[in-house]
């Protein structure tokens, strides 16, 4: 067990991100201190947001160091421990080091898997993880919809979109997604049974406007906002008095893309809108009963979802790249040790 | 009492407001209907976002047509009653067509004034009307500041913001307003009290965000918006986690002038902030406990306020052009008849 592949930040990116700001080295494995525990990481889990920390100085967070690894959410087992609640053998979520075996210190974000789950153990980092959560707490706590709304969902084909879209459905909303391409699109509807979608490649902001006001002829009562940059703005356009917009991210901008001419936040104040992001780990004590309600959904069909799964740690930085250029279709893990 | 002046919109604004928009015409006291009352008024308040209702379509709002009178918020005294609750003699608040003699029909932002206040009739149209109360209910209920908070204050040294800085001040937080030129910078701070102050003019948006970093050190928990554009963007810029941004106005925008490149829009992910528009007549119902704090911090000298009166509905069209150049000092208001 003493070599341990592990991924860490080789470069900072410049722009949008590429294979050569990461490297994959060999560590030794990780010594477990008092109130934590190690685990042999299954599968890993890549997420734009990630892309936040690479940056020289993000103001947001503190950047991950060059040459240090690179944090993210994993499932595992429990092979050794020094932590009351965590035996070995125990089949865990939770966050820490990317590689082959790891330290968890548990935090809001670490939970025990319930191993009589009938779903797939990747699912728990998926739609029984992070993705399922932030699209749970952040369209019913943030969103709050009622019955009859509209809700209107950016990257409405990415893993939370997809599953924003279909809670709302079964919240009794219309629900209309808006993702790039015919493709998407056409998943977000047969997939995801949202009641239509708009392909915003080659759409510029007029254009885009248009197309939301025609596939949203009552306005905008929930706005989801994945995207940033002129999705917000043209959706900003359509909201009704009393909107919500729910920010979840604002993937336009993590490639330093930010600076997007607005012209609709006025609607903020005219709307009497309410514009908010959220982190789902804030919503930590209230996880068990949303996991069972999404463990419900998926188990009667009423939550479809999909999973790009890559093998190996190896394969990770070549991964990372596609999460930004949209060839990565649900959400995006890899499979780290096979089981 | 057969004539009655009365301000209309005679053409569109293109651009900046200009007096030729408006017209002072002669038209007939209008008849009272059931449910209705005739004032005689007293004075006017001229609001930055009457200028919102002056487009062709405005997309927020039902537009003022063209030859037909402006809207706006008045005080006077009932001459002539159709409805139960109001009698000859009683001083009012409300909302009507702005002429000598005009009908209120009572809403959410009409109400009696009580003849024993102690404080000018004109108050009731500033710090005990929509200027107070908007600065009460933006701050308390969608702000929520804490004491210790830092409060970040645009349009500082006028009606609104002057209010918000004082009564954040009263309730235990630091607070830096942002004002235009030197002059209105020291009112800030020596009349209203605020710790600090930052002159935006002459200043681009890294000089701004540098002024806002020197004069909150903490950072800011609460940016009371007033203004939009590069100022919008450069407080957005230094909130801490848990932020909150009350949406009074954008007066920056309502000539015309929206499309502002935004940069920090991401920190609304990043740092969980809450962005909310809010109207203060929705707050209807705590309209008199509001009135009475906002009374008794006047009369305890801890809310200080400017009231501008110009003289005449004939003055009016000069006094709205004013609005948007800066050259007014506090609550704006037109003594229409006099008591």
């Amino acid at each position: 067990m003493a070599k341990n592949k592990t991924l860490v930040l080789h470069s900072r990116p410049e722009g949008m991100l590429r294979e050569e700001n990461f490297q994959v080295v060999e560590r030794e494995v990780p010594a477990v201190k008092q109130g934590q525990f190690l685990v042999r990481v299954h599968f890993a889990s890549l997420d734009p947001g990630i892309r936040n920390l690479l940056a020289e100085s993000s103001g947001y967070w503190v950047p991950t160091s060059l040459g240090e690894p690179l944090n993210t959410n994993m499932v595992g087992e429990v092979v050794e421990s020094q932590h009351t609640d965590y035996r070995p053998g125990d089949l865990v979520a939770g966050t820490g080091a990317l590689q082959e075996y790891t330290v968890f210190t548990p935090g809001p974000m670490t939970w025990k898997i319930d191993s009589g789950s009938r779903l797939p153990l990747s699912n728990h980092l998926s739609i029984l993880g992070a993705t399922g959560l932030t699209a749970y707490f952040g369209l019913l706590d943030v969103g709050k919809p009622v019955a009859g709304e509209t809700v209107l969902v950016s990257a409405a084909a990415g893993a939370v979109g997809s599953a924003v879209g279909q809670i709302a459905k079964i919240r009794g909303c219309r629900v209309v997604g808006i993702a790039g391409g015919e493709e998407k699109c056409r998943r977000v509807i047969e997939e995801f049974g949202f009641d239509a979608a708009i392909d915003y490649r080659n759409k510029d902001m007029a254009q885009l406007m248009t197309a939301i006001g025609e596939h949203c002829p009552n306005g905008v009562d929930i706005y989801f906002e994945n995207v940033g940059g002129i999705q917000l703005d043209a959706a900003l356009g359509h909201m009704n008095s009393g909107g919500r917009v729910p920010c979840c991210g604002m993937i336009s901008q993590y490639n330093g893309e930010g600076g997007a001419a607005m012209h609709n936040l006025f609607n903020i104040v005219a709307k009497t809108l309410r514009v908010e992001g959220f982190l789902c780990h804030t919503y930590s004590e209230q996880f068990p009963e949303a996991l069972r309600d999404l463990e419900q959904w998926v188990a009667a069909g009423q939550l479809n979802h999909r999973e790009h799964i890559e093998e190996g740690i190896t394969a990770a930085p070549g991964v990372f790249v596609k999460l930004f250029t949209g060839e990565n279709q649900g959400k995006t893990l890899v499979k780290v040790l096979s089981d």
